[in-house]
């Protein structure tokens, strides 16, 4: 059992230097009335099960307040689309979401049935310093994980979860009064001096939710290559176990 | 009743030199399964109707046999998500597809009911060239509209549509026997010479499907601005006409 192929075709495309900086993509959902939606949303990295490097996980995030959030608990499918414009390679990911909230939210508690999150349980995840970030009881410790998902993140972009209201709710104008008073930096863990900075950590890391893919279906267009290429990458699951199937379509 | 503001900021958006070039955008839609699926599309231009400026329309293009004609005709509410990394802006448009097929086609006769689409049967398009595209009944001329934005494309991307098979459809191999002989460029119309060219050209304009979007919501992000701005963009149907409305969100 290994990782399939689309894996190394995603980190050779980003390899690429005319791709440079490509982590994002869009990720399209479906809210309780069908209706489609779609934003960009930034590639965190991959999370490999150790004991299932056959279903690989990509790690993005969100605020938990944020609409997508309810969208993707509720109809877990959903697709991502990574345009890489340096190379002319068009991923396109089908998948199922888990959201993971900090630990006390209202959200938390909305277990997951997925083969990845299975496997994390039971071994832990592939990692280069080789912590498998397994708890004590044996279970994949998914607050430390996300903890380490935020703290990767550089201080101003840690201060965008730290803003009071809510993601797209209203405001009276764009220099609201108490606007100025927002942090647009949120030190890194070692950094935290003073109590204002500890307080605003907190509160951002209560606002982080990270977002896990699990792929069931990657559609690898290569308009870089001529003649082009596609190339579909399929999952099927079976009594034992699952494997990734490839097929050659037309472009 | 004028363009609404968002144009002018998609416009100007694009105008921006590190922007040159990013006139593609990620359009989710829904299938039957109520699974929602994303790719990217070519944006061709704006088309806007003279007698109603305030519901411009986005023009796209597919292939006629590829899978998302059929969704957005089942389901033609679709998202749009216009990522413009030079300025860091963001367009999320949610709107309503109208996919405009070759008149002989399958799928032809989905009439639409939109106000674009009536208005445009009234009073044309608006054109620098001052034609309106009205046929001589007075009707909106989208067969024509359909052919000029194919012959607008170059010779390459035109081949694109001339691939004898379905997108999507499966292959024995990327060198499949036949593959050399699917043609690389279908000339412009003026330089079709042999009648291999206009078979070639005929051929890739009966799969060429137009598709165009009517914006109801846009949902801009400036991450570009320090701070940061949101706003939101929604149009208001009412008995005697319609109108957009502005608010500010939190970004």
């Amino acid at each position: 059992m290994a990782t399939p192929r689309w894996v190394k075709a995603i980190k050779d495309a980003l390899a690429v230097p005319e791709n440079k900086g490509k982590i994002v993509y869009q990720v399209a959902s479906v809210d309780s009335h069908n209706i489609p939606h779609v934003r960009t949303q930034v590639h965190r990295g991959f999370l490999i099960p150790k004991r299932a490097p056959q279903v690989p996980l990509l790690v993005s995030s969100s605020d938990v307040r944020a609409p997508k959030v309810v969208q993707m608990l509720s109809n877990t499918t959903v697709e991502l689309c990574w345009w890489m414009e340096g190379s002319s390679d068009q991923f396109r990911i089908q998948a199922k979401a888990h959201v993971v909230t900090p630990p006390d939210h209202a959200l938390r508690g909305v277990s997951s049935q997925l083969p990845s999150v299975r496997a994390l349980d039971e071994g832990g995840e592939e990692r280069e310093d080789n912590e498998t970030l397994l708890e004590k009881g044996g279970k994949y410790d998914w607050e430390k994980k996300r903890r380490e998902t935020f703290e990767a993140m550089k201080p101003p972009m840690k201060a965008s979860w730290c803003v009071p209201h809510a993601p797209g709710s209203r405001m009276a104008s764009y220099d609201t009064p108490t606007r100025e008073q927002w942090p647009t930096e949120v030190p890194d863990f070692a950094d935290l001096k003073t109590d204002q900075d500890k307080k605003n950590y907190e509160f951002a890391l209560s606002n982080f939710a990270m977002v896990v893919f699990e792929p069931t279906r990657v559609d690898w267009v290569q308009l870089g290559e001529s003649p082009n290429r596609r190339t579909l990458f399929t999952r099927t699951d079976f009594a034992g176990g699952m494997e990734w199937e490839e097929q050659i379509l037309v472009p």
